[in-house]
């Protein structure tokens, strides 16, 4: 391999010739080799958003050569655009606030617009990643910006995947509209309900969630752009600082706001965890329901046997026939991994000092994480399971049937004493509850039909 | 001691006479002896309230003999009042999704009602704990009613002291507006800020997590009383169905909305993730802020010494004179203590299988917690610390004169290669930038004062 | 109420006259409304202890008159044996890494000492909290050495009880040794087990975490005494130093060991998360069983039904005959408690700062609660579910018959494909495996009945 | 591409001819895109050598015949020695206990046995991969089998790091072990210490969690092969079952114990939270350490100033030479996320249910990130900041003899009330308690000397 000498502070180093990241970044990743992960692209098309913005308002304002303008531009239009992504070779968890992820790309930039400009990859006087890219902004400003771009891209993604699941949910809890099934409480038979019900408060449950996404979402708009290092705003020109919000809401086509208080906007994370918590409690209704669809299809012989999930793949490497309910099973894994980075996050966000959080990093590594598997476990959940789910609607209304627990509709017909009597009959002797009113004439057939329809039983207002 | 004796469906037992509590708390209080504490207050109010509406709704129907309802909308008011709070027996933590905290009033109510009524204790003939205290009502709304009451309420006195502490914040920064010192990131000497600005900064952070807990307010006002026990309303009769919220809301004077999807209301909890988030996210931010507190006033003599905090107690058994940040201190526990309790706040609300969360008691024990802790920890933390605090003017403006970090705002007046010299000069000499600048005649001392102006430096836009 | 004067650097305030504590209890407990609770027993014991020690080696030594050290020795002796406790007023949660405690207990036992002198409460000339008291001491040794006692003490009886659970859960192995029935992975079929060997696994479960519970007490005992302020020893006599762990091992009659490293061992509380380690993870393995125990006795019409829990109470106020698995539950909750504690506990071991940890309050709050809950949690469990637990054999055995899952052990008889073509005819038309077999002659029932032997399907080795 | 086409009980597929995975992988890839990632190199080849182990069983019990048997051991030593590891396309989180990662080498080892043998992939007539890699083999003992060796050689890693940050900080302890410095508790100045004595604290820390960590090796050495689909070992011929365990041993090179109770050790996986405990203690002490490094090296100007962290990188992309800690702001980052995995692993380990916890490979996947980030954590550590650390000495022992807290070492020898007298004068005028006690004649400055001794002062026994 070829190799170009570049220095930093530090001292100097062989950069391959090839390379657009230059000295900074390869210390980064010699330092950091942590996960050997690579960097969110949306964290770097976010990255690459604010240096264009940057460039177009530094350029407007005649602080920025119009050549360097153009030519950095042009730079970040092309990582927006996907490319040169390799060129990211800092690992997502690093020290330093981001520094790292933020000279990655400065470096980047300068020498692709180096090159653009007909010079050669390295040579900073032509462009130069802290004076030019790096112009009027620092990493405390560019990095949770750059952090909430991404943010608000992978939320829509989410919330797209959670409208397709609540589509699936409304259409199966049509389907299931008339399937009368026993409702549990704490695992023992309760009181009928139809399987539609069910599905439509799954469906409910998932709508509250996607509302709390696009709330939290106004929230991230709020970015800290022109506070520079500590939020005075310290170097930076009073016309960037005014220009560059609006220049960014351009840029990205997302309407955002520069934070009132810059100090606090770069010092406080807790928009983080505030994003994180919608994420997790998402996460914990879409567990919850996992485990009720697990429950539900226990069996297919010795559990609850009330619906079909289907069959995705073979269950057992030893048990012939077995399939599992794996995509539920996935979808517990997912929100179990989404409560830990939770904590991480909380913690992470706790640990900030003084003027900066150092740690916005590994709190950004696990937040991309979090919403990233929630949207693809959403996806499979929705594709692989949801849709496929079919009702045994004859063992539903058998077991609803032999259960003890119509008493409890069959109750203000009779009083609470003779009722009480059937059901510790029936408990007693095996026979269904329906069996013995009929037999000991307590009520006639027709009178019990009304009472046990199955919208009598499952809709508010006897 | 006398006693009577009570009769359920596992036997009978014999009740101490003089009990308002009945055979089925004496159950639960044996069942679950864990924490060894009582419910919480505002819990048992709210349990008092939702009792009192049912009651007031089940009379005005003619469900309700006008007697009954009468003597038991006294007794509720008398528990709202305060009263026969120590017949509340049952343990917080209890097995049954609060079965037997809702059967501890059903039968305290029931067996003041009946001594009202000149009945004896006991005696459920006339007035019963099921049949009447319990009318129209299951543990299964009854139970997250009650608690999002208490919720709202604790939440209330939450945001109170919180506002309290914007107020103390607010008096500080106003106070230090004029205390030049150093801004620091990563621990690391950075630039210039105002103590007045990071006061501010406190106080902004304050305000955002004040108005998160006003957002979740509204939330908690969504109930699912008239659902009973699976959410399908079995039993409830229609008009109290559609009366029961607006009376709560009357006897409550909160303005409370009935659930749309009553079986989802019922069977999930993740209202309660999403308040102790919002908890949490607060908890965070007064974490960092007691731990820069803890920072700046370290010393006396071999820290920072920038601001002092009132001394509350002697610090040390050992070392004469020592005062230690103990009020800071003990706000960080606090915040712990919150993300701990969120966590398994989480966890519970993702185990609820099918129509109910039978986990909703330990829900409870801890967001409570949370809610009364943070409110007392900022009682003191407001009082005891913020509002004692005094800055060292002299040291801080001195740390900043010493320091190497106002190169930054040199910079821009003399050329990065400049700035950057004096600065390696400095740091390996130990003299001050601004000797070595008027030394070497780079800048005027009229020129370096203007630059160095405090507002200068710390506001955007040179 | 009359009050006596005291002062201590902060100035003087009045103390109520018959007060054991004193200013400094007084000024901690108005510091840090907190919890509102009280210290834990076990640790008021186990500061009593160290002082007691301590005073013993003084006196021996001839730091401390005899006739003071007689009088300490007796005022610790009364509080070993649980009197005096209400004299301990500070919060559990306190600023200021337990100074507040030591001085607590400094101030009670020196007030008793001089009224058993015959002096008047207050008159530290007689005897000083912080001169003799706390001689050769720090809040900084005596704290944690306290706090490992109380666990040790908690521990014991923590696995005290789960030894009970142990025996109770192998006598019911033993009962249900031949109840076969079905196995499921996944909640799917799987292959048959016997109910007693489901009891014995639970059995070995909890055997191995009394192991855990007994490998980690040999690590609490060693302690920091003599390290004094931050384990340099700074003030302490090197008489007492070598004295004072043998001396307290005498007093507690547990083995003791002085840390190699006081720095060290004064700085650092990871045994503390290594304690909550293990009783997290004992937790989770009694949630796992509770979960089985709520699964296989769900029912009683529509679930498992499998084996019957015995009825502690009654489980609904709305449906006639409901008994719900609360002691399962609340062993549940107990775990999702403990590990939210452990989170608690780890972020406050983390925040500790060059020569100490001022978070250990709060740390021994939550591992206090969480060894006694556990404890509790498994004394309820045991007596009140397992003991009581009977077994649906007829049921248990019909769905082994009625399950495809029996395929698997007869796969070996009759090849895969066969197996294979068998469990998908039965899944298709609802036949039993066996009834298809029989019809066509695959295997004899003399074979058959070989085959499906519940020992010959549940033991290894074919 | 060019295609074969695979079946299974779901359908028919094509798979990409030269893959030597099949369709069952194929599926699961397809229904779990969640993290994108590969399954972990150890856990591969931990996988290889189960089967390895396997096949030489069965071939030695005449089960396997003997040239399917020599097939898929080379191919499993193929997979063992790195190859073929991208033919395991299967995502590290997944539904299913792992069903999908055991088919997808079961495919792997049968396809390049079949091609070894001068078959075509897929034929799977001459190699099966559920009838001959699979034979006696359950997902169930396969993967956690296979996961227990993956984590002892990280582990092994993980202490081999450990060790070197041992030795490290035993260099750095003798090295600095005349610095003097003040020691702080509370952020507050307590009394001297040697620098060298804080390195060895950390050192003792090290020990004892490199001491963990070997203990929790011995638990993991426990596996549950043989135990088949639920731990009963149903069709596991005889003699493979006694054989197979130590055959693994040979294997690996690791002394293997098969656990006695395979129901238990099939279902519960409370060793994987242990695991997870030990490393999370690790990552608290290394987080604490690492943030009194970044308290200590706080400055250069305006900070504690007391050591210099060897500078890895530009610190600020705005502000000149200004150099972070970032490499314990990583270690910190890595601590944060390891803590955040433990509360996902305990969950999972939490939920699993009956014979079988399906939620193993979220387990794995957090807990083999937990000790990879911690090794690759430790290894920058260790190279790039503690090995570079100095002492800025002067500095360290000018502020000791600036301080206060210097008079506790004076108070035995002038009593408490001279030495509080001084304190407070010392305090309000900013005098040196030195000057103060020399210009008043309290001692003399050969006394000073003495009792100011860096020895007398940091040790124990007066």
């Amino acid at each position: 391999m070829k190799f170009r000498i570049e220095s930093d502070s530090i001292g100097s180093r062989d950069v391959p010739k090839d390379a657009y990241y230059g000295v900074q970044s390869l210390r980064a990743k010699e330092n950091f080799k942590i996960t050997g992960l690579m960097l969110n692209e949306e964290f770097i098309k976010g990255l690459a958003e604010t240096k264009k913005a940057a460039a177009l308002v530094n350029g407007s304002i005649g602080l920025l050569d119009e050549k360097i303008e153009k030519a950095l531009v042009k730079a970040c239009d092309e990582i927006i655009d996907g490319k040169l992504h390799d060129q990211f070779i800092v690992d997502p968890i690093q020290g330093g606030a981001g520094t790292s992820s933020n000279m990655n790309i400065n470096e980047v930039i300068s020498n692709r617009a180096i090159e653009i400009l007909g010079g050669e990859k390295g040579d900073y006087k032509i462009v130069h990643p802290n004076d030019h890219a790096n112009m009027g902004q620092s990493t405390n400003d560019i990095i949770p910006t750059a952090g909430k771009l991404a943010i608000l891209r992978l939320m829509d993604k989410a919330s797209n995947q959670l409208n397709k699941l609540n589509e699936a949910l409304v259409q199966k809890s049509k389907e299931f509209d008339d399937v009368i099934k026993m409702g549990r409480t704490q695992m023992q038979d309760a009181v009928p309900i139809r399987l539609g019900q069910e599905f439509n408060a799954y469906s409910s449950l998932v709508k509250r969630n996607i509302s709390r996404i696009n709330n939290v979402k106004e929230h991230l708009k709020v970015i800290n752009m022109g506070g520079t290092a500590i939020g005075t705003g310290i170097n930076a020109d009073k016309r960037y600082f005014s220009k560059i919000v609006p220049k960014l809401s351009e840029v990205t086509k997302i309407d955002l706001v520069q934070a009132e208080d810059l100090v606090d906007a770069t010092q406080n994370l807790d928009i983080f965890v505030e994003v994180s918590s919608v994420i997790k409690t998402c996460a914990v209704g879409l567990s919850k329901m996992s485990n009720d669809l697990r429950l539900m299809s226990s069996g297919p012989r010795t559990g609850f046997g009330e619906i079909n999930l289907p069959p995705k793949q073979n269950g057992s490497s030893i048990m012939p026939g077995k399939v599992n309910p794996v995509i539920p099973e996935v979808m517990n894994q997912v929100a179990f991994n989404i409560i830990g980075n939770d904590v991480t996050i909380t913690m992470a966000a706790e640990a900030g000092q003084l003027e900066l959080n150092a740690f916005e990093p590994v709190i950004f590594y696990n937040l991309f994480q979090s919403i990233e598997t929630l949207t693809s476990g959403v996806d499979t959940f929705t594709e692989n399971c949801i849709k496929g789910i079919t009702a045994n609607e004859e063992r539903c209304k058998g077991l609803v049937e032999n259960s003890v627990g119509i008493i409890t509709a069959i109750c203000p017909s009779v009083g609470y004493k003779v009722a009480s009597n059937v059901a510790k009959t029936a408990l007693k002797t095996g026979e269904s509850v329906i069996d013995i009113i009929l037999r000991e004439g307590i009520l006639k057939e027709s009178e019990l039909g009304k009472i046990l329809h199955p919208r009598t039983m499952t809709e508010p207002g006897i």
